[in-house]
């Protein structure tokens, strides 16, 4: 590879079944120009999601990924050169970049970073994960003190800070996840009151087991079994987040959904509601995104919230990464270190 | 019959599929005598509704109606004595007295009513008909002008009062409902833009011809292939109001819910929320119970709300017309005229 060559990652074929390896291809390209109002970024960090796996299986809120794309995805990069006035080399940058060693964006898709360590708080806590949680539990769950609130994809990104800040709301919180290890972990170092290991059993039991009192929200990343069992236990006025749906991700698409809908929400009075955490941050009833950014500083400053990274390093491991996060491998924030 | 015997229809046998005549008993029973506190109310009107249904298939907001019990309902009676300071003879009242000519009463279940004519506009348009419409539209769809809305069992006595609320607030309104002769009477007599028979050809597609601008609220009296139907035809930001699920009541509970749940309530940030009417009484975005019985006065003598009641002579029918009900037989508000 020339010094004006770079890696990316192409997605070869969409995947039918799970997710592998081999459904995408390492390519090399040359390291692209910027034009008008352009940026030419260095991939510093990339994001990996459950939402990237769901891009692959149609248009969402963004267009599909399709064969032969460079596969996308959020970054954390380092302008280099700037056609937009804006920006100036040396700024760092969050973007939907995509898995390549550099990128050339618009000025107009990219969001400019304050310079802070760990610089990865920005992609974690400050980034879609915290503002994610923060939106979509606070605003749509609206939790009381003494409630009891289901997580699930608990010790994922998401659900870890979804988890803690139900614990500063004064909650009993309760987190489905894929291992004993993980339960364990919940509870013992992440402060969950309940954990159920939802591969292992009956999960309609283990929820009755773990939530006596019902459930009042439930922040769902998973949709399926999961839900359809929540919605049978959620009390009067319940709330249900609709934040991702990774159990039908990576595989066929499934064949119905939850029982349960719409008799129990019309029986039980229940809410469910969808949103993606760009709809909040101009504002709802808990701020903007200014004001949750500095929400949730306070708590990390204050040690309210820990902040979980796993960092895997190397562009070459972008791919595994992923793979291994929707089989559940990751606790808190899946990220990997480009070049930092 | 003595004078001081009644007649009452007890549930006889839970159905286990389709609900026929054959499930109720018709019995005498002595008129009861009310204790401290209670009433003395002689049945005027029954009124039916498919919730009725619903009831028998296990405990919902209401205890389930179980093999033994007079069947349940809601009626319209005249206080003949009364032991409760705040009731006279001669009073009207509401309640869910059952389907007896007579029933005794505690006074604090009983909603006293004004003397209009025809009174039976008390159980439709300023009943729990008409409110359930009011706020379970109003509230929950929240519909803006130029918005599309569907509503299913458009053609019952929800869905008319529903379908005429959307066209007050400017909305471009479009039924479901069971036969062409009543697709036609909605858009001819009751001002539909469009309706769609569901039981005639392809409700995917009939709907999309229907619908051509998507749907942006939908008003759900039905759930199963109609809910799931439009699920996929939601627009971005959608909000459905859960009010029943129809097609689930008269059979065997449902094998799985509408594909789509979770998935497209994220991708599309789709509301989904179901109520019952008394939620809303003391408070909404749209004004109290007392508010809510104003307007749609209001509405009704400014000749922008049709009432529409279909109303069947004699005790001795009650259960063929819930039958007949559940098959789709009915425009509007349907009663059972006891004596009056």
């Amino acid at each position: 590879m020339s010094s004006n060559e770079m890696r990316q990652f192409v997605l070869a074929e969409v995947p039918k079944g799970k997710l592998s390896r081999d459904n995408f291809r390492l390519e090399t390209a040359p390291v692209p120009t910027p034009g008008d109002g352009e940026l030419l970024v260095k991939t510093r960090y990339i994001s990996l999601d459950a939402a990237n796996r769901a891009w692959m299986q149609g248009a969402t809120y963004r267009d599909a990924v399709e064969g032969g794309d460079v596969m996308a995805g959020g970054i954390l990069g380092e302008v280099i050169e700037s056609n937009d006035p804006n920006f100036a080399p040396g700024d760092l940058v969050s973007a939907d970049g995509g898995w390549r060693e550099y990128v050339v964006l618009s000025g107009k898709v990219c969001q400019k970073q304050p310079n802070i360590e760990p610089k990865t708080h920005l992609m974690s806590v400050y980034g879609v994960t915290g503002l994610t949680a923060y939106f979509g539990f606070l605003e749509i769950c609206q939790p009381k003190a003494g409630e009891t609130v289901l997580v699930s994809a608990a010790a994922g990104a998401v659900g870890t800070m979804v988890g803690q800040i139900a614990k500063i709301k004064g909650c009993r919180v309760v987190g489905t996840t894929s291992t004993d290890e993980k339960c364990d972990w919940l509870i013992n170092t992440m402060g969950f009151d309940a954990a159920i290991n939802y591969r292992n059993g009956n999960i309609y039991k283990d929820m009755k087991e773990a939530c006596p009192d019902g459930i009042d929200c439930y922040f769902d990343n998973t949709g399926g079994e999961i839900l359809e069992s929540a919605l049978f236990q959620m009390n009067m006025h319940g709330r249900i987040s609709c934040c991702g749906a990774v159990s039908s991700y990576d595989g066929a698409p499934p064949q119905g959904g939850p029982r349960g809908v719409p008799g129990l929400l019309v029986v039980k009075r229940l809410t469910m509601r969808g949103f993606i955490v760009s709809d909040f941050f101009e504002g709802s009833s808990v701020g903007t995104r200014t004001d949750a950014i500095n929400q949730l500083k306070d708590w990390v400053d204050a040690g309210k919230i820990k902040v979980l990274e796993d960092i895997i390093d190397g562009f070459e491991n972008v791919p595994d990464a992923l793979v291994g996060l929707l089989a559940g491998e990751n606790k808190g924030k899946r990220l990997v270190r480009v070049d930092d």
